[in-house]
């Protein structure tokens, strides 16, 4: 039995078994199996499919023979980025990861009894994961009600927070592809001009504002031809895969900047992703409703099906010197007033062109209740109410030294796909 | 003599003359020489430099040995973008320039004489224009006073057109990469949402608003680090080259999409480019003072030299079924508040990383006359005076079947260097 068949049924609570071990809790079951691009000191860059604490070395399953009625083209996997993989499309992406679910169910022996089993089974804690796909271009949504509604509040007006086009589209704008990074890679506090208040003339200096924002991104698998739309019940086709997202911000280098044009330098110095790709195939099994849209949306974003998804978004701190990271905020990705489908749709809807490794990051995730919003921005509400961590310290916003550590899963009937986490550790200014 | 000691001294007047006929008013004069992407029926895409009506094919020179002493890559100009061939650092595509420029002298029997010259020498109007990089990030910038102040004017407060933070940063924003092309591809008007004052809900369908916006971009040509600044003065280093840049908009699209993120739908159903990639050296005679800036600018963007260049453009309207386009608009690329210099260092200030092939426009390039403004919106004054056609038309916006064609040139003491043109032809929407 293969997970899409698993999954088509819910009533078929027949857990599936490997033979790999796979310790508890893990984001990484034999349910997930998402894609990722890694290295280590004796490999060179490859793909990989993660499971526990292993990664599958897909490029030594291809070597043997595993993949050889797919037609593969030489090398597919002996690559630096999923682009390639991703562009043979979802047909092929599927069985590749079918088969390699096949491969590590309890009962199969063909790897697990086989001579090449050393080799492909790589440690995953020895090894350097990369950027999982060379960016093209990256949007970034801003489809949290709860996160619009929050910052309306605190910068525009508390009784009109949201504005007037926010409920009729999916309010996004172009973000830097150059400075998305993996997971991992320590971010440096950016300089910039800022305006408080209190001054008269802009300053200059590294931001005092530092933020993060618990976002979710997804990567497009498959192009489409300037002046073409994509409709919303088709949007998914063009989606391979998620990622988390942290949208690094700097709150006071964006509310000098930011008018009338948006967002610029307050974003562009980082923005830090997960480096496992979890297919859209994995998260099937915890689709669900959305939020109902009032007033109706037009007819190019009305949807007849689902496209939101029951994932648990966490974001923690961890300061220098402490063990333990504290657990800030705890969001849901289901919370999404605008869903993945509309905002390809919107995306699209003017004949923009997408290509094969775009990614769209969803804006920050906020949720009903405090302990849910997204950035430091709302939970310390701009700096005026400070956020205790376990260590007993205080943060208004992130501090050099410190740890973010963003982390997602959904957990549904025993079964479990996540992705793992994004860190990122922040420098001080140069 | 070469170009270089030419231009170095102002007051050494010996013109260059070259065996190839350049006609009367070339842009692609011995001076110019820029680089760009071609094909045609029998040549595959590969890298050439313009001189006159003549594409120098620099493969064949190539093969020919006219490089062997760069040891250049092998193949380096049978290649689909420039990418790889600026990457190669300054130092050699200058020495490449230079070394066709030797070649094209009267007095150098080299390639003149030479028999490979028919095949070396490609006819331009039998050539297919490619776009001329693989882009990474595009940037748009709004550095224009007399763009911006019109704009705050129509959209804000005639009083405080400029908004606080315009004179004391070069305010910018990330456009979408995916959707720029060469000249002579038709584009689609846009499709969007839109809620003009008359209007409870928003309305869909084609935009009614499409406009052109006049800019010129820089291609940047080396390479930073996440974490990297680059200073006013080292700017340069760092930038290739220019062409001509049409920021198609649709302006209602825009005015309902905008707050708070930025241009998004409004814009990136296209851009259009130039094809010839005019060097930074080739415009070194054009060097100027730009406007004076007051306040006095932070240190990070104080300049010590001039980084503006006296360059005419020129956008034109020509309706389908008539014969002559009609100028509706002269400006220059002096008129930039912030010189490019500034808007690098500025763009890079935060870490903000840059790749070979980046694309970072000017905005909207309007001067202080009413027929120096770079956009229908400024020329009709937000559709209020309609622009005479010399056909005996009108136009408030850009209609279907018009094309538009932007034109830039500089000339001083006898020598000129200019963009060719960038064209496109507006098809209805689908």
């Amino acid at each position: 039995m293969r997970f899409k068949d698993f999954v088509m049924s819910d009533t078929t609570m027949n857990p599936l078994s490997t033979w790999v071990e796979v310790p508890k809790n893990s984001d990484f079951t034999i349910y997930n199996l998402p894609f990722g691009v890694f290295k280590n000191k004796r490999l060179s860059p490859r793909i990989g499919i993660a499971i526990g604490d292993k990664i599958v070395d897909l490029s030594v399953l291809d070597q043997e023979g595993f993949f050889s009625d797919m037609f593969l083209p030489e090398g597919i996997f002996l690559n630096e980025a999923l682009n390639e993989l991703i562009s043979l499309g979802k047909t092929q992406t599927k069985k590749i990861r079918e088969r390699v679910q096949e491969l590590l169910l309890a009962d199969n022996e063909k790897l697990r009894d086989h001579s090449i089993r050393g080799k492909v089974m790589v440690n995953r804690k020895e090894a350097e994961m990369l950027l999982p796909v060379k960016i093209g271009d990256y949007t970034d949504f801003y489809s949290s009600m709860e996160h619009a509604t929050n910052v309306g509040k605190m910068f525009r007006d508390p009784e009109n927070a949201l504005l007037p086009n926010w409920k009729h589209l999916p309010v996004g704008y172009h973000g830097r592809a150059s400075s998305i990074i993996p997971s991992g890679v320590p971010i440096i506090r950016p300089k910039g001009q800022f305006k408080d208040p209190d001054m008269d003339v802009p300053g200059f200096g590294p931001s005092k504002r530092l933020d993060f924002e618990l976002e979710l991104a997804f990567i497009t698998g498959k192009p489409t031809k300037l002046g073409d739309s994509i409709g919303t019940e088709e949007a998914e086709d063009y989606i391979f895969g998620f990622v988390l997202f942290n949208d690094w911000s700097a709150r006071d280098i964006q509310a000098w900047e930011y008018v009338p044009l948006g967002p610029f330098l307050g974003k562009s110095f980082a923005s830090s992703i997960s480096p496992w790709v979890v297919t859209l195939e994995a998260l099937e099994h915890f689709r669900t409703a959305g939020p109902k849209q009032e007033p109706e949306v037009l007819p190019y974003l009305q949807c007849t099906s689902n496209h939101s998804f029951d994932l648990q978004l966490e974001a923690y701190i961890q300061p220098e010197n402490v063990k333990q990271a504290t657990k800030v905020c705890t969001s849901n990705f289901k919370y999404m007033y605008w869903n993945v489908a509309q905002q390809l749709a919107h995306h699209t809807v003017n004949g923009c062109n997408i290509n094969v490794g775009d990614m769209m990051a969803s804006g920050t995730i906020s949720g009903p209740t405090e302990d849910s919003f997204g950035s430091m921005l709302e939970l310390s509400w701009k700096g005026t109410k400070p956020v205790k961590l376990d260590s007993g310290e205080e943060r208004k916003f992130i501090e050099d030294g410190d740890t973010v550590i963003m982390k997602g899963f959904a957990e549904k009937d025993g079964i479990r796909v996540g992705f793992g986490e994004v860190r990122a550790s922040v420098l001080p200014a140069k």
